[in-house]
């Protein structure tokens, strides 16, 4: 790459350590910018900026937020009497975005996987434990990924749970919604058999 | 997305404006960002930052360079007998890439397309013939791409350096490498059947 100005190798190798993006896209994102209006492109350097000088993690909920308490956690019109918990923040705007549910979050960075050296405690799963002695929650969802390491972990937290007589629930697990049965995987559509559902 | 903190919110919609980033991709950018260590948050800001104030265009050849001329029309390893000629400051990449290419560039930045209201006179034809009056250049390498509108470019360009007694040449069209015959369309294949070489 000798024969490429400094600043657009330094900007390709930057874009290329993001995850999926290969050498030739962040070499297209790099020439892209080059063309792109100067305040699309500052705009853009400082957005990323601030992602790390202007948010915190909400210590009530472990959220990333511009405040501590977050927005939500703050809020009069949430339903303080359930608790979903997530892995990952991620997860946070993808429950958001379906505008169904009122009540409150807990992230717990991650989720139990022995091989990978994570037990409970690297999450935050005392920290939720904590929030349920003191705050009048009634039920704890959990929004943990349908994998083999987010069910160990729902599992690990319902355990916990259970002797605290708080409702603990877990997300469906079935067929995706706009999906084809005949691609279906054997697990899911075994989920999907056993959580059958009487028609109204 | 009330509920996202507004640094967040700012980086997600900053990413999806990327040509190929959705909401999602632009999504999972941000939220590993938040993630990923200060200093590599920060070299990605200035990279970004950089590519708009530490770039300029090589007055020469008018590929994007950090001086003027660029490193490569300065360089005295390079064949100055052979100018090659493509579209954007990309397609140098890629052909710097081969390691095959010793000569000078000429970037025009775009291609004649009367449909988008692009004529001869707002690309650099008329710097390329310029050049070729003081420099001596024995042959122009004509690498625009292989579309109408690159087809279109070269037929031009090459129909203006005729009188001058320069060899204007093409890259050669055919079969891709790795291809499969199969799936080729019919236009590749006539010109791979058209330009079939003698093996030796």
């Amino acid at each position: 790459m000798l024969t490429v100005a400094a600043p657009v190798a330094n900007a390709i190798d930057a874009f290329s350590r993001l995850p999926g993006i290969g050498p030739k896209t962040a070499a297209r994102l790099a020439f892209y910018l080059l063309r792109a209006p100067e305040e699309d492109v500052l705009a853009l350097s400082e957005a990323i900026r601030d992602l790390k000088e202007r948010t915190l993690f909400c210590q009530q909920c472990f959220n990333i937020a511009e405040a501590d308490p977050c927005a939500i956690c703050a809020s009069q019109e949430r339903d303080r009497s359930i608790i979903c918990v997530v892995e990952e923040p991620l997860d946070v705007l993808a429950i958001e975005r379906t505008r169904e549910f009122k009540g409150l979050y807990h992230v717990l960075h991650g989720a139990i996987s022995p091989m990978d050296g994570v037990g409970p405690e690297q999450i935050k799963v005392a920290e939720l434990l904590a929030r349920l002695n003191v705050e009048p929650v009634a039920e704890v969802l959990l929004a943990t990924n349908p994998n083999l390491e987010g069910e160990a972990t729902a599992m690990y937290v319902a355990r916990l749970i259970g002797p605290l007589g708080i409702r603990v629930t877990r997300l469906a697990h079935g067929l995706p919604i706009g999906g084809d049965l005949e691609y279906a995987d054997e697990v899911t559509l075994t989920r999907a058999l056993s959580g059958r559902q009487v028609m109204q």
